[in-house]
């Protein structure tokens, strides 16, 4: 099967332009077929802030209110979303913006909220993802850039995480391309106590790194995504710095490498 | 040829739920393939302010600094845009989101600043348009919603006006169909002095009428773009009252036709 990378950069990659800019040259220059997924970052905490909205989390997930679904789809799926197309344009890279709604890539079913209400928050699946316009895209020398906005195909658009986006998406194209999930953020992989990157860690390991407390957080659920997709058949994931993914194809470890 | 028709709605369309439920229900109810513009409204003005941003215009153009674009960009290409997307995803038209970065569709030039610095603002030309991906859309079932949102192909985003996105995008395609250009707003048409709609005019009569200041402000660059599409290929432009799009295909005049 053909090799595909989807790519996921969070909030730290985008509220630092340096970081971004860098990100996207290196992109850019790495050939094979690609998606990118983005996060947000503080733009949408500091927008929602200016308008009189106050960001709620529980259990380090946003609490998504009327007025913050409607800030969180104009920052993530506007403004971040096409700022990234433009820049990737300006590299060369024809790219395509897209909200799960746009072409119904990604229908979602709003959270139950009998336990907590999250509100206006989409869970997805791998399974109902439109692969088929996906695959038309990528075939045709396209690059989607995906932001982690859904809808629930009765007319609102729902939030949500941009790291299960990127697994999902991953793990739906893996029935028709070898897919690589590389997760991008600001440090240089998995950090051990005497901070040094642990270059590969099996999922025995992550149970006993998590156990010790050196895996710890945001670091959880995203680890925990990245398993999920393995068990489902994406080929390999790495956790790595935004900086380094020029290097990832090269024997050279870069970041981290998950496996089963 | 085959028939295609191009929709603009403008502010008062979007800003009015009611009336934007409406539209998309007719829009949905009609068969052949379309195309949506979309402007903006007072949204993006009451964001910019909340934000502490005041919206300046000269001849009725607003002034793109920095912080507007980034405000246009969110408004326009990411709130305005996925929620009418949402919306046709509800009502069972597969449709997709576009700014004019998207898949290159629509790059514009950034306006010469020598005589009036009208900042972020992006001029386009229907022989630049991105015609065989628009067309591939199209063909393949997709309803394409764009967001007056261009790039100047080197890492900048651009504000554009709706109008100009609409007749431009019109003119690009009717090499390839037989395109109808309808402008969808809260009016019934171009009234005359007896508040009664003009059902048709011609290039002459707008001289006219022009002249008499029958036709007057915002209207006059509407019609010109208009004229100038009739020019340039498209087969006929309508102006009309966005709840009175199912009528257009009929026999029954609605709105005002225009002609050369």
């Amino acid at each position: 099967m053909e090799q595909l990378t989807v790519y996921k950069i969070g909030g730290n990659v985008i509220d630092d332009n340096n970081m971004l800019q860098i990100f996207i040259r290196d992109l850019a220059s790495l050939p094979g077929k690609k998606i990118l997924v983005h996060g947000g970052g503080k733009i949408a905490s500091s927008i929602g802030k200016a308008l009189g909205i106050e960001p709620k989390f529980v259990d380090g997930r946003r609490i998504t209110d009327r007025q913050t679904l409607d800030v969180v789809t104009m920052v993530y799926a506007g403004l971040i979303n096409k700022q990234v197309v433009a820049l990737l344009q300006a590299a060369g890279i024809n790219s395509i913006g897209l909200s799960g709604a746009d072409a119904n890539i990604i229908p979602a079913a709003k959270r139950d909220v009998s336990i907590i209400d999250y509100g206006y928050v989409g869970d997805v699946s791998p399974l109902t993802m439109n692969t088929v316009i996906l695959r038309n895209f990528i075939d045709s020398g396209l690059l989607p850039v995906i932001s982690p906005i859904t809808h629930d195909q009765q007319g609102s658009l729902l939030n949500t995480n941009a790291d299960t986006i990127a697994s999902s998406v991953a793990v739906a194209l893996s029935a028709f391309y070898n897919v690589s999930l590389i997760y991008c953020f600001e440090r240089d992989g998995v950090i051990d106590t005497k901070d040094c990157v642990i270059p590969a860690i099996s999922k025995n390991e992550f149970e006993s790194l998590k156990k010790d407390k050196i895996i710890t957080d945001g670091m959880i659920p995203k680890m925990e995504n990245a398993f999920k997709a393995i068990e489902s058949g994406v080929s390999s994931v790495r956790i790595c710095n935004s900086s380094q993914i020029k290097f990832t194809r090269d024997e050279v470890a870069t970041g981290t490498l998950l496996s089963i």
